[in-house]
C-alpha cells in the first residue's frame, strides 16, 4: 500500500449491474460542469469501499451523489470523464460490469468486450461534506415542488447581482417563505411546514432549487432540508443533493409590497392568460413586448400594437377602486399567469406608474409584484 | 369594382371555425420560408370564392396549400404575416373567427374582441400551379414513407453541389428507385408500385420529401405522386403540396456499386449497432469519428481510440472471404444500421480504401455504400 500512494496511482476493482450503475451516473452527472476550465468538475468520482461504491459529482457549487451496491474487489477511488462514461454506461443497461484501474485508466470490462477511459486524478476532486444537519425543516414534497415552481422562474438570471439568482427560504411562523425577484418583478410562496429544529434563513441558487425539483417523488411523500452554514443537502431514494448558498444581504422585500390599491380587480386566470397570450403574439415583435391592461367598471380592456398589428380583447373583470391603464411586459404577465395555481384571481393597481400585485382571490399562499413599463405614449 | 381596382386595395370578407382555420393555417405555413429577403415568401395567402377559402404559403420551392368551408360574404384576395396569423390563429381554436378587409389590414373578429393585422400586396404572391398531371405514379403510403425515410438522410447539406440536397427518383420495370448521396455515402430504396402513366426520372429536393413524409397518413391508402416538366404535386386529405424539381444531371451511379466482393459478413443489426454506438460515444470527440472493424473468421472487432479512451469490443459475424480492416466515419455507420429494417444485414468489403455496401441479408430492396476513411496508420 505505501509503494502505491508512492507512485500517486489510484487503485480500485469493482463488480456491478448496469442498469445501477448507469442509473446512478445519470443522476449524479446532471452536477457536472458543462462550462469549466477545470476539468476535473466535469468527472465523476466513483469511491469503491465496504460493499458498496459512491458516485459523486460537482460543478463548484452542487454536488450530487448516489451510493450504489457492488462487488469490491479492491477499494479505492477514481474520477472519470462524466459526460462520457455516462454517455457509454447508458449503453450498457442490460450487462453486469467490471470496473478495473491499470496505468492510469478504468479498464470496462462487459460481455466479451473490453474497453478503457483516462482517468483524472482523484485526489484533485473537491472534498464534498455532505455531513449538514445544524438546522432542519421538514415539509410535503408537493409544497416543495410548488415553492419552487412558483417563484424560481423569477430569479434574476444575468450576473450583475448574483444574490439575485438565488431565492431567499425563510421560515416564519410555521411556515416556510420562498421569495425570488430580478428587479422587474417578485414571487413570493408561502406553504405550512410539518416540522423544523432552528429557524432557516438563507439564499439558495436557483438552479439547485430547480434541480431539486427534478429530483423530487411522490407528492405525499415528506421531505426534509438540512442547512449548516452556507451549505443546504437534500437526500431523496439514495440519491444526495448538497448545494452552497449564497451569502450577503438579500433585498429588503418587507416594504416592497403595497398593503392598499386604488384599484382591486378579480379575474378567472384563463380567460385574461389567453388574452394576454395572444396579446403576446404580437408583442413579442416589439423589444419593449408591451401588453396593456384598460381597467373599467366589469370589463378589462388587453391589448398590443405594433408594426405588425395590433391586438384588442375585452376580459370580464369585477373591479372595486379607480379606473386605470397600465402598461406591462407581457413575458411577466404570461410567467406569474402561468404559475398561478386558481381559477380566479387577485390584481391589485395604485395607477398606471407603480407596481401591480397579483394573488389568489383568496388568501395569501402566493403573490406576484410586476413593476409597469413606463411608456412615452 | 373598378374603383377598388384603382386603388390598388383589397377586398375580402368570410366567416370560419377557428379550428377548421387553425388547422389549415398550420399546415400550410410549414412551406414559409423562415430566412428570406422578400417578405411576402414569409406570408399565408387566402383566397376566397364561392363558399370556401384557399390558404396557400410557399418558399419558392415547396408551396403547400389547403382549401376550407368558409361564408364567403366578400370574394377575394389577402396575404398575411405567416407566423404571426398562424401562431394567433392556433389559440382561437374554439371561436368562430371573421375576417374582413379594412384600409390594407385585416380585421380579426371573435368573441366580443376585434384584432388586426397589416397586409402585404396579394398581387405579389408567386402565382403556384397545381395543375400538374402529366405523369403519375401510384404507390402504397408505407413503402413512400419507407422510401423516404431509408434515403433522404444521405443527401447533401451543403450547396456545393445543389443536386445532391436532391433524391434522384426513378421508376424502373414496375418499381420506383430512390437514391441519395452526399460524396461519402449513398443511399438506394426500392419498392413496388401499384400503377404508372409514363417512367418518371426526376430529381426531388430532400427537403420536399421530408414535408411530404410529415403530411403522409394511414400506411395501407394509396397515394399518387404526380410529375409535370419541372415541378412535383401530391394531394394527402385535402392538403395539396407542390414543388420545383431539381434541374440538371445526377451522378451516374449505375458504376458505383460494385458487383463483387473480396470479403462479405452477415450480421445481427442489433448487435453491431449497439457497438458501434458505443465506439461512437468516444469516436465522436475526435474529428475524424473514425470506428474500426477488424473482420476475422468468426467474429469482427468494432473499435474506436481517442485520447479520451479506447472502445474495443467483438461482434459474432459469418464471414465469406478474405479477412479485412476498414476504418470508418461512425456517424454513417450508425446511420445506415439505424435506417436498416432488417434484423440481419450483409456488409460487403473489397479490402480498406474501397467502399463498403450494406443490404438487407436477402434481397436488394435497400442499399447503402460507405466510402472508408483513409487513415495514416
Amino acid at each position: 500500500m505505501q509503494e502505491r500512494k508512492g507512485r500517486q496511482e489510484e487503485y480500485m476493482k469493482i463488480i456491478c449491474e448496469g442498469i445501477e450503475l448507469s442509473d446512478a451516473v445519470l443522476k449524479v452527472a446532471k452536477a457536472c460542469s458543462t462550462k469549466t476550465t477545470n476539468p476535473i468538475l466535469e468527472c465523476v468520482k466513483i469511491t469503491a469501499e465496504n460493499d458498496s461504491i459512491t458516485l459523486i459529482a460537482t460543478d463548484g457549487e452542487i454536488a450530487i451523489q448516489r451510493k450504489i451496491k457492488a462487488d469490491v474487489l479492491e477499494e479505492g477511488a477514481i474520477c472519470v470523464p462524466g459526460k462520457f462514461f455516462s454517455d457509454f454506461i447508458k449503453k450498457l443497461e442490460n450487462e453486469q460490469i467490471t470496473l478495473a484501474t491499470e496505468d492510469g485508466r478504468v479498464i470496462i470490462t462487459y460481455a466479451d468486450s473490453e474497453s478503457s477511459m483516462q482517468l483524472l486524478n482523484a485526489d484533485d476532486f473537491p472534498a464534498i461534506d455532505a455531513n449538514i444537519g445544524e438546522k432542519k425543516v421538514e415539509l410535503l414534497t408537493k409544497d416543495l415542488k410548488e415553492l419552487i415552481a412558483k417563484t424560481t422562474f423569477c430569479c434574476a438570471q444575468d450576473d450583475s447581482r448574483p444574490v439575485l439568482k438565488g431565492v431567499l427560504v425563510q421560515t416564519q411562523e410555521g411556515r416556510i417563505c420562498f421569495t425570488a425577484l430580478d428587479g422587474y418583478r417578485m414571487a413570493v410562496c408561502r406553504k405550512n411546514i410539518l416540522g423544523m429544529t432552528g429557524d432557516i434563513k438563507i439564499i439558495c441558487p436557483g438552479r439547485t432549487l430547480n434541480e431539486i425539483g427534478r429530483m423530487l417523488g411522490a407528492d405525499e411523500d415528506r421531505i426534509e432540508i438540512f442547512v449548516q452554514k452556507n451549505m443546504l443537502m437534500v437526500s431523496i431514494d439514495d440519491t444526495v443533493l448538497t448545494s452552497r448558498l449564497y451569502e450577503g444581504e438579500f433585498v429588503n422585500v418587507s416594504n416592497i409590497v403595497p398593503k392598499e390599491f386604488t384599484s382591486e380587480i378579480v379575474v378567472e386566470k384563463e380567460a385574461l392568460d389567453e388574452s394576454v397570450e395572444r396579446a403576446a403574439v404580437l408583442a413579442r415583435t416589439d423589444k419593449n413586448s408591451i401588453v396593456t391592461f384598460d381597467i373599467r367598471e366589469g370589463s378589462m380592456g388587453v391589448s398590443s400594437n405594433t408594426m405588425i398589428g395590433r391586438v384588442n380583447e375585452s376580459v370580464k373583470i369585477m373591479l372595486e377602486g379607480k379606473d386605470v391603464q397600465i402598461a406591462l411586459n407581457c413575458k411577466y404577465v404570461s410567467e406569474c399567469l402561468n404559475a398561478a395555481t386558481d381559477e380566479t384571481v387577485r390584481i391589485g393597481f395604485n395607477g398606471a406608474v407603480a407596481p401591480c400585485v397579483l394573488t389568489p382571490a383568496e388568501g395569501d399562499s402566493y403573490l406576484y409584484l410586476i413593476l409597469p413599463v413606463r411608456t412615452t405614449a
